[in-house]
């Protein structure tokens, strides 16, 4: 096993993140303990992700979860069993120390929110990578796009659906959504780039009426902030990478570990790499 | 100019027409005088078209129109004047003979609904070939979208908008548009799926409130027949080949020729091949 290098640089040294920032300038600065804030807006042409850590006698089941629910899990990478690094979404990555900060779960209950989980990483431990909206918000945005929550600076809304996912071991749930409020034609163009996007959900699963996926109430959203939708706008829905982390909340395994929300995995992937051909 | 034989068989020989049919067979069908009747689901794997003859002097004003209208206007192929031929839509085609019904048209008075028109010909007509729907509804059909109005065995409804066209010298005047029920589900996967033909009207122009596009009534379509909007279903509004007809009944040119409704030009081009790279 081959570990990066933890640079051991005084927090001083830190570099100013911002949009511009290269994703190791994000991972190292993370590493470093300098920073532990949102990674959203930082180092804005490459990937962020989900990450979702299980011990080895459970990720098989939750690798054929991802599988079947590809939508709502697309996975872009998954790590060897006790290896803390991804060289395929970074040269120098340690899933350790690299996002700016986690939760521990223990039996589905959260015992620690740490900015670096080196004390508990463990031999058996297999770390999987799951696409994030941020991405196709990139791709949706340089289009000219309006995206209301994010001219509110608040989380996009999401909701429990009636849309149950396929379920692999003890891993099952329903489709967690994001929606956004698009007018007609946004929507439209909205389908035809996040299809071209299938590794960070892809195209919308639904779009208009709420209640034909078991939402009730758009102001009222389950995780997140709710936001209006305007005359002439419609709803538009996509499956969400929350729906994994409801998968073992509700699995409770003896032991997990997530990001915390907000703070993401930034990989060397550039967000345009990922249009499909 | 090279002129294609028109063969002179008997009427006897006509052959049966189903959708198995070559494109050729359903042409010399017609040209031969046994076939006078609609195109639809016939020789369905060729890609057929609408029909438009303008006098030279109002082609170069029609041409630009079609260019700045192109999901209401695909141009498939024009025509050098005086020229019947169009070798790049089939080897053995001929404008004036092929098409099963046509419609002539003075100062936009209809004069004559002709089975070909040979002694309408001049030397100073330019055809314009136009895609059509029939072509992306193959397609939504393959995919298993079902069509409700093909379901019913009725024309699609179709609806003059408030959707202003781009002008172009004497054609312009409202996007004519054509509706389909969808669920929201299918909805995203008929816009993916007809995004991918931009040569016969591509993606959705409009989705859902049928007001924001000035569609008063979805009961009453100016064109076509009503279907029913079933309680889930979204409808579902591509730009229409009707668009360009209108434009030039408006425009009221000294002379004009366009194929009859639903007697179309079949073409050797293959539906699969109008798949965008």
């Amino acid at each position: 096993m081959n570990l990066p290098t933890t640079r051991l640089d005084s927090a001083a040294d830190v570099p100013v993140l911002d949009a511009a920032s290269s994703a190791l300038d994000v991972r190292l600065a993370a590493r470093h303990g300098g920073f532990s804030g949102h990674t959203s807006g930082l180092a804005s042409e490459h990937v962020q992700a989900n990450l979702a850590i299980l011990p080895a006698d459970l990720a098989e089941d939750f690798r054929r979860y991802c599988a079947l629910n590809p939508q709502a899990c697309p996975l872009l990478g998954v790590s060897e069993p006790g290896d803390p690094t991804l060289t395929a979404l970074g040269a120098d990555l340690d899933l350790r120390t690299d996002l700016p900060r986690y939760r521990v779960w223990r039996d589905g209950e959260l015992v620690d929110e740490p900015v670096d989980i080196a004390r508990w990483w463990r031999d058996d431990l297999v770390a999987f990578v799951i696409g994030c909206s941020f991405s196709f918000e990139h791709a949706l945005l340089a289009e000219g796009i309006p995206l209301r929550h994010v001219e509110q600076g608040r989380n996009v809304a999401m909701y429990r659906t009636s849309i149950e996912t396929a379920p692999a071991g003890v891993f099952r749930g329903p489709t967690v959504v994001s929606m956004r409020p698009l007018t007609a034609a946004d929507a439209i163009r909205a389908v035809q780039i996040t299809s071209r996007l299938p590794q960070v959900h892809g195209a919308p699963l639904h779009l208009g009426d709420p209640s034909r996926i078991g939402i009730r109430d758009l102001a009222t959203p389950d995780y997140g902030d709710a936001v209006d939708v305007r005359d002439g706008e419609l709803p538009v829905f996509w499956a969400c990478g929350v729906t994994p982390q409801s998968a073992i909340a509700t699995a409770r395994p003896p032991f997990c570990i997530t990001h915390a929300p907000g703070h993401m995995l930034v990989t060397d992937l550039l967000n345009r790499a990922l249009l499909a051909a």
